[in-house]
């Protein structure tokens, strides 16, 4: 079942029940995971690695580099990893997918044949019970068990009022994934998304040792030299017309900064400083010369409806569109405004 | 009287009962005001205005663009102002200088001849009643009432605490300007004095119908086109020695930006983003050809003391030097690291 649910956040009890019901959990969630992906998926696991079940934490790529820091993170396996350690899907009797509603999102329509994959699919296919846990706009109807609230800034507060509502006892730990997971979704408490539900678990979390600056340095300003470079490579592509700014990375520029895609992040956000600035676009592109284009908006726009012109997805206020444009025509003549 | 508060921001009795039984308020902040600055002023002057009392609002410098946006912020005068139209210091009761604690703040130290500062002078050494709500560490003993709390966030935060002290209601336009001065003082909640009892007050706020992201925008995404290529300049100058970086404004690149030094709010901060940078300084030239130094510290560097040997002073983690370093000499050596 699917409920919207106002700023007191109330899991649906048969997610809660299902939760303390069941005893052997993998946890997935969406490829190239953000900070709200993952330490949702932690502070889960934490919660019920306390009531005595067994977690194991799936993604399909690392960690990125400024999420090193959360606690636990070195518990995330990939499904190679999976299937290296000799376990095996059969063995779980949950899978829980957070921050995503769809399969897709946790990596399984990717074409590389990884046994894992092979083998969640088909456990999919034969009913394998499946809670989702999200608070993205798009919805298909996955799941046994759904809690999706777009009108909640990150899917780690829905995480945090389910653990609460299962009797766990909130650590430090588990803590601190929470408020990063909230602070990347958030921009640290800037994008409209953040309402006073938000800074009242905020409060909570730092009653519980959370620091804020700690945080913050870890999750946005732990730009490595070749990040830093490769951003003031990016700040030097800025094009603008009108309200719209435009800002372009391509695989050479990687390459010199020995850096990747996930180092991007945020730099979208930059000409946003600007007063005039309604929309921003930062076309990156992919080793197949294909383009990728992240989107943000602030105020009345919504980018999430342009991205999905592009097959892509996202919020209100940040978005991206597939892969779609080839280098050299449609790619390049966006980049110049035509 | 000067107190130490602990999170539950409680002010002094004396204070609230000068603030209740006065009826006439000089409101004053420091020069080249910033959002904590402005907005704990303008939250103070609603709160007694609904109390039937009168203030004038003063400052030394016009409110930069990036504030224009907070409610009441028309009623400031400059002294020039305060003369010109014809009214008196002698006419008001109390003194209230709000987030600084020194006459010279407020800009009695000006060696401009300006009537209203030669009346507020005399106005003091004959014993003018005034009252400091402050947060600042710098202490010298001014003052009847003193609140100075060092380890409270913002001056807002007081402000807010003695407000709602007092009584009065909190209207949507006094929590605009609170939550601005917050805003403004934690770096959007990203300081290490973001604490709980910040997180508290910005919830409540919210409720009083503060919008997040319409702030954000206001105080930290208003830059002109001209602040903008300005900032671009200094991100230019930027030059990086171990785990600090220093970048260089001009007189110059103000010129050729139309320009001027409350438009660098911010700049200093941007090579935070590296994870190895712990020091940042912006170097900033004056017309007269010497140099004052901004500088930020992440983590453990009190970079208070390091402008205190320049005669400056501020926060731990945030300080500004006095104009001491010569073009061509002490300021260039120093932007070269000797």
């Amino acid at each position: 079942m699917s409920r919207q649910i106002g700023p007191k956040l109330l899991p649906p009890p048969e997610l809660v029940e299902a939760l303390l019901s069941r005893d052997n959990f993998l946890i997935a969630t969406h490829v190239n995971p953000d900070g709200d992906a993952i330490g949702s998926c932690l502070a889960l696991s934490d919660a019920l690695n306390s009531l005595g079940k067994k977690c194991v934490l799936l993604d399909k790529h690392p960690i990125p580099a400024q999420y090193l820091f959360l606690p636990g993170q070195d518990k995330f396996e990939t499904f190679e990893a999976f299937n290296a350690s000799g376990k095996k899907i059969a063995d779980f009797d949950t899978l829980v997918m957070v921050d995503c509603n769809h399969p897709d999102r946790i990596g399984l329509s990717t074409k590389e044949l990884i046994p894992a994959i092979e083998e969640l699919k088909r456990a999919l296919a034969g009913g394998m019970f499946t809670v989702v846990i999200d608070h993205h706009q798009t919805e298909n109807g996955f799941g046994n068990i759904r809690w999706i609230s777009p009108e909640t800034a990150a899917t780690g507060m829905l995480v945090y009022a389910a653990i609460k509502k299962m009797g766990v006892t909130i650590t430090q730990a588990i803590a601190k994934n929470i408020y990063t997971a909230i602070v990347t979704d958030t921009g640290n408490f800037r994008f409209d998304n953040t309402n006073a539900e938000v800074f009242r678990v905020a409060a909570e979390l730092i009653d519980y040792g959370v620091s804020s600056s700690e945080t913050y340095e870890n999750a946005f300003e732990s730009y490595s030299g070749g990040r830093f470079r490769l951003f003031l490579g990016v700040i030097g592509t800025l094009w603008i017309d009108g309200n719209i700014a435009v800002s372009t990375v391509t695989t050479k520029m990687f390459e010199e900064t020995s850096t990747a895609a996930d180092d991007t992040e945020a730099f979208v956000s930059f000409p946003m400083l600007m007063k005039d600035i309604r929309i921003a676009m930062l076309i990156r592109e992919l080793k197949d010369g294909t383009c990728k284009v992240s989107l943000r908006s602030k105020g009345a726009i919504d980018v999430a409806r342009v991205a999905e012109q592009f097959n892509g997805g996202g919020h209100k206020n940040a978005a991206e569109s597939k892969p779609v444009w080839q280098r050299q025509s449609a790619c390049c003549s966006k980049s110049s405004g035509k």
